[in-house]
């Protein structure tokens, strides 16, 4: 099979592969996207956050109604319009939020690349935005372990007491559920990282809802289903279930606690169904310096599966 | 005759109608400017400086061989699209260059209205930007004169000393003339404001190269021309002449010295033919809160009728 990734060269003035990584703060996009980034190549792909579009500094949202997650706060014809331009191959001048100051600050030129990751809050608002991506997923974790995460983020990294973040998290609870959530049935790939019960000191398990609306060779084909031949399947399965809405879809639960060897046959199995022949790269399921998690690597591998898949 | 003014209101996702003011640094680009703006109505104007897009900020510009002038400063391809957006009714984040700190700020969001002014050092610089105007205007002062404005608004509002700013013409001209004067050839307008021999004690009189492919009802119609009916020839005239690269041109000629009665006929008579019944407004001519020029009031009122001529 030949490389996918390696025929996925843009030729001159053709469109970049996009794709979204909404949800709200703390769900896990920029830790998600970086694995990405690291297996497509650093010199290939692009990644732009368009919480950078907010139109209002930390000082002046003080004097305002609303939060950074409301359409209000953020450039959403901008956001727009800088995404199509990125999905016709041209450059843009993206403005910047510096989250460490709370200040805007002078834009930065970005030129688009064979791969484009957008993540962020709102990034599939508007429908103009959603027909700009290739490939929608939306990270969808439960909100206490979302809260954990983002306590534990916003103390460490940017500063603040752990009250300070409740109260936010508090305040931002409506517009979570009027803008952020309402985003998740617009998602190809809906993707939850959860404890299983029983589990409870195993690494999150991953449940990925995959809709039919993705366009691909089925991923049966790779991995079997719940009737098949999948030479993996306590790593992962597949089980078609009903979306919140009633429609089927395919969910693949991906097991926090599979024994590492079966983990390593059903990551392989996906990185050759790209056409890659090297091994699959450690930067695949990394969480830090030090810590890792294969949940998040086949995740990250069915991503690139979406992605890359159909493209000839 | 009706208000051609009012009738150019702009209907919903129409083109505005789109000036470019180029020239040198304290060429007069923003005295210019900001009467058509007074005129047109602030309401319905907007006005943006291409200086903005400069790539670096001046201590980055410190360490680099090229000044502002240089197309190699500045977002050239950004510019280009920035100004095909509001070409096409669509708002832009415009980056912002602080002239005072020297320093790039957050970008700002502009909205197209009715009459876009654009000025700066190099809005005619590409076929792509040129195409965006419906009129262009070149500001072709005598080179010094141009030191003379320059030294006096860099030392009295951006805080240098009189040598500095030398140092840096002297440091500028060879870009001057790589990139800017170059500019020149592509105006439909250029205007030149200089003393008259023998008038040395009188207001800078200004002459108005119109090139013919600006399409509009010949300014004769107005004025009349050397063997005609002019009203006011000692306010204005217009004399055939060739131009640097020897094709032929209207030159009009505004005097300094001419006496008040007749230039007020002649602006009068031009204010009229856009088919205004109000009073000249008092802001064109405006060089300060207490000087005038009716020069300047002149070349401005000849600048929107070449805006407004044939609009419908």
């Amino acid at each position: 099979m030949p490389d996918k990734l390696m025929q996925m060269q843009r030729a001159y003035g053709s469109r970049p592969r996009m794709i979204a990584i909404a949800g709200d703060s703390a769900a896990g996009k920029t830790t998600l996207s970086k694995g990405l980034v690291a297996a497509l190549g650093e010199d290939r792909s692009v990644t732009l956050c368009v919480d950078d579009y907010h139109k209002y500094d930390r000082q002046e949202r003080k004097e305002l109604p609303f939060t950074p997650l409301s359409p209000e706060c953020n450039y959403i014809d901008v956001m727009e319009q800088h995404l199509q331009l990125l999905a016709t191959g041209q450059p843009i001048l993206k403005p910047v939020y510096d989250h460490a100051t709370g200040e805007l600050d002078r834009p930065e030129y970005v030129e688009p690349r064979d791969f484009i990751i957008i993540e962020g809050l709102l990034p599939l608002h508007t429908k103009l935005m959603r027909a700009c991506f290739d490939v929608n997923v939306y990270l969808d974790p439960p909100e206490e372990i979302r809260y954990e995460w983002k306590i534990a983020r916003d103390t460490s990294k940017r500063g603040y007491e752990r009250e300070q973040v409740t109260a936010e998290l508090d305040k931002r609870e409506p517009e979570s559920e009027a803008y952020i959530r309402p985003q998740r049935e617009f998602a190809d790939i809906v993707v939850r990282f959860a404890p299983v019960e029983g589990h409870d000191n195993d690494p999150l398990s991953a449940t990925l809802l995959l809709r039919p609306n993705v366009k691909q060779p089925h991923l049966t084909r790779v991995l079997g289903d719940e009737n098949g031949s999948a030479t993996s399947e306590r790593a992962m399965h597949l089980k078609m279930a009903r979306d919140a809405g009633g429609n089927p879809v395919d969910a693949l639960h991906v097991h926090g606690h599979a024994p590492p060897e079966e983990t390593e046959v059903a990551k392989k199995l996906l990185w050759e169904s790209l056409g890659r022949e090297s091994d699959v790269p450690d930067s695949l399921g990394k969480l830090s310096e030090s810590a890792r998690s294969e949940p998040l690597a086949l995740t990250q591998l069915v991503m690139l599966y979406y992605m890359l898949a159909n493209f000839d």
